[in-house]
């Protein structure tokens, strides 16, 4: 389950400190009027499996690190800081404190594409008390996400049985900047591509494509329009074939013989489809053309297909994968766990009943 | 449930045309071999509406007309594609076409903050061929994500009865990004502000904090936490009371008398701590101090909180808004419904049996 990603530069030259809650910079402000910077230790943790997961696989670290290296405040984002009501009573030096702030802890992480449990830290920081403070939002955003979407993957790739999965969900995404981290996750978890060519571009991930019903609907004549996409990617073409008459258009497609790579399959029955496209493929002696299955599928329903014997080749899957569908955020927390003082080290542990937490800095043991 | 709220700039200075899904430029490089770039129109609609929800508030608009009014493809995009071995048949000529790309359609839309629901266009592109077909993704993303958000907001502020729900979810929404244009359609759904420190900058949208249960902790008394964050924030504090006892802690708050503004619980049976916590105020004379509620809060939690008088006077909600935690994806299609050919406008659409549409434009009214 590991995986090694040629990963670009940082998507964005420089982060902004305003990227968080704005109770990490009021605690940052408190705890600066009191001269309170010593070195503390948080842990990024998830305190129990979702329903229906047996593992988390690690994913966002990439992401969480650029953050770190890049994190500032400018003078424009402090004036706006400065404007708030909220800190009217702040003294100016800690205005001057975020203007050179940077920051200077350690980090300690399980590496993307590790497997990981419930109440294990999947990132530990390390740094002076207000930065370690202020870095939580972001990198709990950042790991949350894309160990929820790399898990997912996962399971949907455990499913397949060998069977390919691209990730389809670029539109049913949290905002176009979710579907890059998505596809991304996504990859980390076990899929062989993804339709979002940005993602494709950022992340050196494999990108795919077939062709979309308005495609069909524009010709007046669906061979018209299979006739021209093949013209254009003659060896690479994905006929979708649901647009009015799924049996019909694979007869149809069999005009194309040996340079057909594939046709989709995006509506209706897929089981009793695919094999009577199967069949109707091989008469025509095209077993080479491989069938992508589409249309709001998981790993239940991956695993339901493949039980009953639809001869699918490939999964395009959006929704349930890029959003997570059936578990849509993982409740991961990030908790002070140690804090020096007057260099000694202090166990910390919050009481509350149903959110206790364990006291000291722990560590993962991986074989 | 219309809004104003004042614009920035768009956030990008120009948006890539790689943010897409591939089979969109693979269409687009068919339509250009073949000449085929008449004039269409595409409407984006939800075919029906989710469970639990009575109605859609329209968001997003702003960032899709960002979006394709910077919309274009620089030379290393270009050569990306040029290098992938789908396009290896591509004539020159669709580079130097995308190379001058520019949207240059028009677009009806509903204004973000409406009502609308199942069926009815929230906004149709009519625009040459490969122009409306290259778009579909992004317009598709940010308008089925703003709208998700905001309609969800609009159910939980309804529930609320005129109390204020803040917007907290950053830390579990899908990237960052995402969190900024929750924070956004939260706020078009009629929240009062969010914790999002950069979305209220860009968005120009009010901005709340508390404090962590990690800052009482950094404290060896949970009295001095208090003390440290209420000299730093006079005249706004709120307190967080349960990190270890909360109704001692209660105690302890009534000591900032008139000054203190509000406290939050986090944890524990919120209808019983609420009305012991408003107990122990009310007989300190504090009648002014607010009670807020958080921990993994919904529109049915908050009614069954108003229900048993539970005297809460604001609510911060994370996961449940900023992910719509029931229903975290809104399934808006894009669908080819005129195309022009030889001057004469066909209607256009698809039978397949789950997914059939209706042809010609269509306008919604609204008195």
């Amino acid at each position: 389950m590991e995986t090694n990603i040629p990963f670009p530069e940082p998507l964005a030259p420089r982060f902004s400190g305003l990227a968080t809650d704005l109770y990490q910079l009021t605690m940052a402000a408190a705890y600066h009027a009191h001269g309170r910077n010593d070195r503390a230790s948080f842990e990024l943790f998830v305190r129990k499996l979702p329903p229906e997961r047996a593992y988390f696989v690690v994913a966002g670290l990439q992401q969480a690190l650029e953050y770190l290296h890049t994190l500032s405040f400018n003078a424009e984002e402090i004036a706006y800081l400065r404007s708030l009501p909220v800190f009217a009573n702040v003294a100016p030096e800690f205005w001057d404190y975020l203007r050179e702030f940077r920051f200077t802890g350690d980090i300690w992480a399980m590496p993307e594409g590790t497997l990981a449990f419930g109440n294990e830290p999947l990132l530990r920081v390390t740094a002076p008390l207000i930065e370690a403070q202020l870095v939580e939002t972001f990198l709990l955003t950042t790991l949350n996400f894309q160990t929820l979407i790399a898990s997912k993957a996962a399971r949907m790739v455990a499913a397949a049985q060998g069977r390919s999965i691209i990730e389809f969900g670029a539109r049913r995404c949290h905002s176009f900047g979710a579907a890059l981290y998505a596809a991304r996750a996504a990859f980390i978890g076990g899929c062989a591509g993804t339709s979002n060519v940005e993602a494709g571009h950022l992340f050196n991930i494999p990108v795919y494509g077939t062709a979309a019903h308005s495609f069909t609907m524009s010709y007046e004549r669906e061979i018209d329009a299979f006739r021209a996409y093949h013209e254009v990617f003659p060896e690479t073409t994905t006929l979708l074939l649901d647009t009015y008459d799924t049996l019909n258009a694979a007869r149809m497609a069999t005009e194309f013989g040996a340079k057909l790579r594939g046709v989709r399959l995006d509506s209706g029955d897929l089981v009793a489809f695919s094999k009577q496209v199967r069949a109707i493929f091989d008469e025509a002696g095209m077993q080479h053309v491989k069938i992508m299955a589409s249309n709001d599928l998981n790993e239940f329903k991956i695993t339901e297909l493949l039980a009953a014997g639809a001869p699918i080749d490939l999964f395009g899957i959006g929704t349930e994968l890029s959003t997570s569908r059936d578990m849509p955020a993982l409740g991961g927390v990030y908790k002070l766990v140690e804090l020096e003082r007057n260099g000694h080290t202090e166990p910390k542990m919050k009481l509350s009943r149903e959110k206790a937490t364990y006291p000291y800095r722990k560590q993962v043991w991986r074989q």
